[in-house]
């Protein structure tokens, strides 16, 4: 069987590397790409590395036709999403890789986004796509959420932390080295080449960065009380990986125990040994996320750092772990390609 | 049926690269992995971007049993690779990634390389593995000479020209920008990000390049009489990419129906419309070559640009390539990753 | 004495160039600062790596009170720049660092701009801004016209190999690489970080950009009859830095004997040993031009490399050397600056 | 008057930045280049970007005739340079590059550094020499020591603090992101450009890092009480530049002020407005460092942020600013070149 695919938003980032991962899979056939601002362009105008597949041309959302389409990816902006979705056929499954239905509780939503949810009812029903830990609702979801790129990377840090009772939940501290195209094709002068390459830097520093909002609703629901984490983002001249420094108290043993037992099973979560630390370099272009755990020399302080690329790991790969699940497919499908490196 | 597979020089870039390659491939295991000064070590403490494989642990060329191997990737350093390729079992098939057996001629090795060949008879006997012009030869062979990368990218774009002989043989030139994963990992200080990025610089200029070897051999045979072309490489702050711009004299649009009557059959040969240039950002991590033609303001001049990964279709994707069809596997079993962009 | 300086097209990096090189140059006061798009912040807001300095605030060229200012520098837009100095005081000294007024022929400059020049009689005052080749009539005019960076470093190049006669006209092939802060402040997806690193690629392929016409007057005047050459630019993942590399038809060693000649008492001209290869690592952030000759393999062909870093020796350098001329200041004041490496 | 300077070790990259800004300095000449595997070679040779400058050439450092030389800038590796220097004449001013002299105690030093100091008695007389804290006492000295270019990056962020009582002592967490140039111009395969490009990771992790033995002693002795922060070092893709994330317990508004009364009058430390956040970029090639404060959304927590190059202010930039001082200079002469952007 060959599931019947659409995708919405294809002419930025997260849409083209559903193209790069689906072209490879196996079991899926694009049937329809959506993007309005670019809607009657061939792909290979819009994206030349993608020429050589047989892609069909890019349409406004109006203009598909949804029968028989198994599943919609949709890759638009925060906002747009929630207005397409609620509109498309009740029948369809859906993974949005947007931030619209993330948070379950509107007056959460409200706050980190700044305006109300415009389609509330769904914002329920939404399963969150953090697949090794909400794989069950998922298989069995109609509209998955993915994940916020840093959000996941902080969590396959740290969920297994929280659920072991292994460290102290009022002193986490998470610093992130994000690359560039996390903030998708976006034309503003601090991603330019010449502004960006060749320097780092912090931004949403102090706690007001919109992936908190899934740390919040996630980590507190685990603990059972409210865990309000430290979390800040850095830019750094690379275009794929996020690298997640997590401080926290706990004895470092136990805390790289509680990553192995929980990641025992997983296939695309390395946990390293004890005092080795992962690279990007070593995720890129793949959909595994690497661990290390290593004690500091004050007592009772560990270091978990994360690796993922995020537009894989982070976004478009597990957008197609969770169709995977949903269609009833062998999970690791399309999935198993190597980093590239150098 | 799955093909048992050994590479001698697995701790290099372009061995790293056939792992990569073949961990997706679903027609080859790795039987062997061999790497004299990295011997004893794990593969995922040579290269922790490939610990999510199990994979044999790496040994001295001598503890490999043989027995049951069908084909060897030879990725030693040149002159190495003939001392120990001689040495192998006769029944062994070879895909050799060294400069060793590229130069059918000893005289012609000689004077490229500096010394004199140690493996006469069977420098003879390889085939040249450029697999769209030697298709037959190497499906029959048993040791193929992998083509250097730049060669490769050159042979690409002029070949079909050639042979067609729409251009003038006595005015080619061949300007190539280099990324630097060509080099290898070769402690070099012109190799360090500090002195490599943020710039670029000409090297081996003025027909010194041993690539120029081949482009003798290859465009004289090709010619029935002796063509030199000019050749001058550039190294350019990127690690996989080969853009190749060649200006020739001859008529635009025969030069770009040439390519196109050359490659209209071949997967991963993509002539772009005329007026349009590839980029090495396009063909990243795949086995695609990208060619792009266009016309000068000045009549009867052309000029045709080549793109392709280094160490995919110029080295490694090409051995794989190769492989396939002394195997009798189909030639794009493995290979028809999409590029990685961004 | 310290010369009162206003720059017009402060937002942008060649006036933010200028606004560096100034601030230790001890013989320049800047007066105002003119960016319309962006009147009202102060520079520190706009790049905030001039905020050391204690700089006017930018406003509006309106709102400049020409009184008492010896020297405008404008870096402003192609086409608005010739709008603008139109209408500046007639007794004040001008540095363009636009396109605007580099070719003396108002058809030439419809041709290669596409619309009819909107100061033709300015367009005949201005002197061509290449220092080295046109210092007394810099020295002694009123409206200097910058080069283009690419120009320039083909020139530096080229220039005394047609004087002294010495390679075949009809022969000259020029392969620039070019990092990307030439493109200027611009919005534009080719030109982010994600879309411009890891890769190179040809554009304004075939003779069409517009640098050619300033090859074109300056070469056919210096040879007396018309000099078409062939031309193509290429982006690198860099922010500074032009390689351009020339194949000509000559004699190598007087190839490099004219270029040493030429350029035997000038400061910031430094012509390398024969065999010798430039990079523009090695002039990053400085007003110096590298050449290096080396003989092809080819008899009778020469390779001519010239490294420049584009914003500075190529643009706002080359201003405030021709501004320095202007004011009746030493010629290298300001200048001296050793390159930024690594 | 001209102050005659020798630098020893000047075939790294530390050397080549003291060349680099004594070349424009104007009260010092440079006598003397000691590099002792090189010795023999024109610095043009070395460090081609420093052509245009007329040097000495490299010598080994026996061969070098002290008579007349004030003062010698030492930038040999660690442990060298306690030999070499102990050999000196007693009459020259010594600024040390190396780590040598940094820890006062002898214990602490051979904790850190693994081995027994060879001139104890010269330990206990060099001064730290971190300008802005030992002003006097470098006035002063005989022997200077530089400081780590992490440890000045963190000081300048974390001293005023601890000296105005504004942060918990025992909750400091120090995240730093470093650029290549730091580790020198060693040859191993993690700094090649092919390795180190596009990603990023953690080093050094778990307070193993040598840096942290001027932390603690520096941060013990202003505390009056052991003072161990935890520091988490960085590597990313970029040339130079340091960027230091400090996470403390205390008031945001007091954390801001203590910094900004600390450094009103210091020409080199630029403070933020608060909520501001500084970036590498704004600092590259020059001695300054800028400082920014943000609160945390958790009450009572702050987060500081602190940008410089770590070859100049965090290294070079610091000795010419410490040898200025020691040879009557101004202070800040031959420093005051803005940063190089982009």
């Amino acid at each position: 069987m060959t599931a019947k695919i659409a995708i919405l938003g294809a002419s930025g980032y997260t849409g083209a590397e559903l193209i790069r991962l689906i072209s490879t899979h196996g079991g899926m056939e694009i049937a329809a790409l959506g993007a309005n601002s670019k809607a009657g362009l061939a792909m290979a105008d819009v994206f030349p590395f993608l020429r050589h597949l047989d892609l069909p041309q890019l349409v406004t959302i109006d203009e598909i036709d949804w029968t028989g389409i198994d599943l919609c990816f949709c890759a638009l902006p925060h906002k747009t999403s929630q207005e397409v979705i609620s509109a498309l056929p009740k029948t369809l499954k859906i993974v949005d890789l947007s931030a619209d239905f993330r948070l379950r509780d509107p007056e959460a939503y409200a706050k980190w986004y700044g305006n109300a949810h415009g389609a509330v009812e769904m914002q329920g029903q939404a399963v969150y796509g953090l697949t090794e830990f909400y794989r069950d609702q998922i298989a069995a979801a109609r509209l998955v959420a993915g994940t916020g790129c840093n959000a996941a990377t902080g969590q396959f840090a740290l969920r297994p932390l929280i659920e072991a009772g292994v460290i102290d939940l009022d002193h986490i501290i998470l610093d992130l080295k994000c690359a560039v195209s996390g903030a998708g094709r976006s034309l503003k002068e601090n991603l330019l080449h010449a502004e960006l390459s060749e320097g780092t830097n912090a931004y949403a520093v102090g706690g007001t960065h919109r992936h908190l909002g899934e740390f919040d609703q996630e980590f507190s629901a685990l603990a059972g009380r409210p865990v309000h984490i430290q979390f800040t983002p850095h830019l750094i001249p690379a275009n794929r990986g996020i690298l997640a420094t997590a401080y926290v108290h706990g004895d470092p043993a136990a805390v790289h125990q509680a990553l192995q037992q929980a990641y025992a099973t997983e296939t695309f979560i390395e946990v390293l040994p004890f005092g080795a630390t992962p690279s990007t370099h070593d995720v890129r272009g793949s959909n595994f996320c690497h661990l290390g755990v290593t004690g500091d020399r004050i007592d009772g302080r560990a270091i978990v750092v994360a690796a993922l690329d995020n537009l894989t790991k982070g976004s478009s790969g597990q957008a197609l772990q969770n169709a995977n699940l949903m269609l009833g497919l062998p999970e690791t499908q399309g999935l198993m390609m190597a980093p590239l490196f150098p």
